[in-house]
């Protein structure tokens, strides 16, 4: 491959990314979220900051077992204590620990954070970063320097700035980061100290040995896409950001943005253009796992990105997109939407068909008829972005490769708290009745909660039917209102992700009641890791290598 | 005055805004924003495009009723029809009738729009821009023209685009306005494209006579805002945009980050400071009567935008704000905010404190003891970062400043799901007894879920002592699982968002029972919302002034 053009992606949702308030992610959601960056093409998957933070060690180590197939999977620190021997830091034996190849360290470029901040000398602020990344790289790791507050730190002390970064590459970093850590930067800045910067630190691109630059923006100021594209425009070959611009305050440069920017408008090379038209799924897939609304009106990969609205409009633009539409919606896996007639989808429908290893051909009228269905249930709330699960099942159902597994007669469920003691004490009841395989069974579990007793008294019900359910499990679950304006009363789309030890999947249900939408997933839940049990070459949703 | 480095602030909220998908506003939300716009001094207003739209023009004539105090009102609409007088053109004898001494026309630039979408002549389009600007401008207008798909007309056909901008300039338009109006165009490309123009049109800012120019730019590709100010670099006087960015597809450039950037980092005059100040609460009030949810990362105005976390971070932002901000919130009305979390120390305690009008010094032992009790409820699973009315309500107990509204003696949730019929029918009752001053209340209240019904029941029996909940609504509910470990027994924890038409607040429940987790949730939301009426010097989440 021709590199001249090359941009190399630097992900760091699930650490700075994941310092966006309301943001909370489990250690499986950062696993899955780092096989997905993993599969899309990301070059560099920032895991976190171990030694920093409890459940980042754990994560590297699960990772460790579950290693990535092509992406580098970096582990994160600040350079060592003040006055302290690299060798005897706490902090950088634990990214050592990490066992990844490549770290990143960050180093203070502003004098008044090493005066105000460290409360050491501006000396010993140049032995920090110097000791840190040469003793990283004795110990055979490869290391990118990120230069925090760098063009505040340059505005303010450009000589010292640059000593900084001299400092950091005479210590053999592979990546020297402009970082605007506070957002406040504007894209003719950066443009001038970035050109300013490679002129002073006498960087060759042509030089192998010479270090790399990369930029690393946050959106304070609205325009941090525009600031990576201002650094790459002056030399920059690393742009650092996260998916869907999740990130502390405004959030970090939005990589489903700059992405496509760089490859289909500036003639750079990120993704092979087949990953490339997986970032508008990877978007919301990751949305769903951090359980935040995802922003219908995000450049790109936004639901309102290719809507048009509008007769005249909408037939200009089905005679020739051009006139309306600035990319293909296609080439980054979105789709035009005409916002009253609905139209296109069938191919969405014969690509994912064909993903679960059903055969289905276009003219066949039921792949008309499981459109229409998709589209009637995406109505009503149902989303199958991360559900496909369901989605498998709905399309099984559709070609009359369902099997029922039960019927539902009735449930109900009975909760009770009492207050007086200590600790509220509570309980609830469920009895289900349900016909299998024409035998009629009623059942009744206790739960610590309603969804609990329900789920235990249709396990119980199904249990001599089908005991392979006793190693199903709950893995996740989550539960988001539909339509806030009608309270409590509102709609709410429940996603249940199940495990069986090897294999995970997510259902959906929705309804107005918590606890049918519930059921729905549930169900649906149990029915496909059946369904993966009877179909040995199952291996799309397999998460675990 | 010095106009010298004065940038006119032009708003489309109430046109290209009010194109957002999912956003309707009514003639009498119209009228209100304007009088707001108009008071925090925006120069031009877009009311709407009156004949094209019945409620515009009713609109303008409310205007005309209660006129703007300083601001432009300004109609839209495009040039006369291919082929037709301009003084026969109805939308031309429309926009007359709005009564506005400023108009915006705009016209095709893109040689392309000209034959495939309008269906006529190169000539025509030029004599249509001619016609239409000096016919309103002998009906004593001022017009401002929009040269719609400048930047792609100019890419395709250089020539033809400078030809429909010298017409419109030679015609007496005041204003030409470079729109982006696909959104597709880099900063880069603004700024060289806008150079040549300059050069080109031969635009003299000197001249009086000479006619000034505007920029109006999409976010499809994420620099609306770098797009705008590379306008602005390269001699454009005029920027068009929308409050909270609102608008098609991806919306329009949003004023409330451009007008920061313009004035506080580049030195341009917008607003006077007092104006600017206003800002944040504008956005918010705007957002309110659109009934959209304020985006809280929104740069500047955002409610996290100035959110700090971690207790160095936090004690080095106390001590010297440039730190970690780039620019003043109190500048644009926001408000710094440090955000609650087990990593918090006590400076993040008392900096809480502060926030919420509470009196709390870093010696007395009750600040450790909200601190220990904080973190012990985070290791339950509590989380405050996204539920600041329950953190001020824990505060407010250790303090011994809550009053208790009742005391729950018990509640029972039943729900029932009968299959048979073709839809299943499901349906919750819940009964609940709590004491209100001494008074034992039974109450029992239907839902079409258990949350809705215990919601119900609850406000029923506190109706009668407090009848100002009445007004609170419920604006999101969100649910996350703990521990995917413990299925569907495992750990909830709910987040309610309330609202009551003028503020918001988010109270936070953990449990294993959903219920009792949203009960919790429910009831502080209830709290809080009685305690903000009670405080009348409350302004910290205002939004109406």
């Amino acid at each position: 491959m021709d590199t001249g053009n090359k941009i190399w992606l630097y992900d760091t949702t699930l650490r700075d990314g994941a310092q966006r308030e309301g943001l909370s992610l489990s250690l499986d959601d950062k696993v899955t979220i780092a096989h997905q960056l993993d599969k899309m093409g990301i070059s560099f998957i920032e895991g976190g900051w171990p030694g920093a933070n409890p459940r980042d060690v754990k994560f590297f180590w699960k990772m460790q077992e579950n290693p990535l197939t092509h992406a580098e999977l970096v582990a994160f620190c600040s350079t060592r204590r003040p006055h302290q021997k690299a060798a005897e830091d706490q902090l950088l034996q634990a990214i050592l620990a990490a066992g990844t190849r490549w770290v990143t360290i960050f180093g203070k470029s502003w004098d008044l954070h090493v005066t105000e901040g460290l409360k050491t000398t501006l000396e010993e602020n140049l032995a920090m970063i110097r000791d840190t990344i040469e003793y990283l790289r004795s110990q055979g790791r490869r290391v990118i320097y990120d230069a925090e507050h760098w063009f505040d730190g340059y505005k303010n002390n450009r000589e010292y700035a640059l000593l900084t970064l001299k400092t950091a590459k005479n210590a053999g970093a592979d990546w020297l980061v402009f970082c605007d850590t506070n957002g406040g930067t504007l894209p003719h800045e950066i443009a001038q100290i970035v050109n300013e910067v490679v002129s002073a630190l006498e960087i060759n691109p042509q030089d192998a040995d010479s270090p790399k630059l990369g930029i690393h923006t946050h959106n304070d100021s609205g325009t941090a896409v525009a600031n990576a594209l201002a650094g790459v425009t002056e030399g920059v070959t690393m742009v650092q950001g996260t998916i869907n611009g999740y990130g502390e305050r405004c959030g970090n440069a939005n990589l489903c943005t700059l992405i496509p920017n760089l490859q289909l408008k500036m003639g750079y090379h990120c993704l092979e253009a087949e990953q490339l038209s997986q970032l508008t799924q990877t978007s919301r897939l990751i949305s769903e796992i951090a359980n935040l609304a995802p922003d219908d009106h995000a450049p790109f990969v936004g639901r309102s990105a290719f809507a048009h609205k509008g007769g005249i409009h909408v037939s200009a633009v089905a005679k020739n997109p051009l006139t309306y539409e600035h990319i293909k919606p296609e080439a980054i896996g979105n789709q035009r939407r005409i916002v009253i007639s609905d139209q296109s989808g069938l191919s969405n429908i014969l690509a994912k068909a064909k993903s679960f290893g059903i055969d289905l051909n276009k003219d066949d009228p039921t792949c008309r008829h499981i459109l229409e269905r998709l589209k009637d249930l995406e109505h009503e709330g149902y989303q199958f972005e991360a559900a496909e699960a369901s989605f498998e099942l709905l399309m099984r159902e559709a070609l009359g490769q369902r099997q029922e597994l039960f019927e539902l007669k009735g449930f109900q469920v009975h909760c009770d708290m009492l207050q007086g003691i200590e600790m509220p004490y509570s309980n609830a009841l469920a009895t289900i009745k349900v016909a299998v395989n024409g035998r009629d069974m009623l059942e009744v579990a206790e739960g610590n909660g309603p969804v609990s007793a329900l789920d235990k008294a249709l396990r119980k019900a199904l249990m001599n039917f089908y005991p392979e359910i006793a190693d199903f499990q709950l893995a996740d679950y989550k539960v988001r209102i539909l339509d806030g304006g009608s309270g409590t009363s509102a709609k709410t789309r429940v996603l249940i992700e199940s495990r069986n030890g090897k294999e995970r999947w997510t259902t959906v249900g929705v309804s107005s009641n918590i606890l049918e939408a519930s059921y729905q997933a549930v169900v649906e839940g149990i029915e496909y890791g059946l369904l993966l049990l009877q179909s040995s070459v199952k291996t799309t949703v397999t998460v675990s290598s």
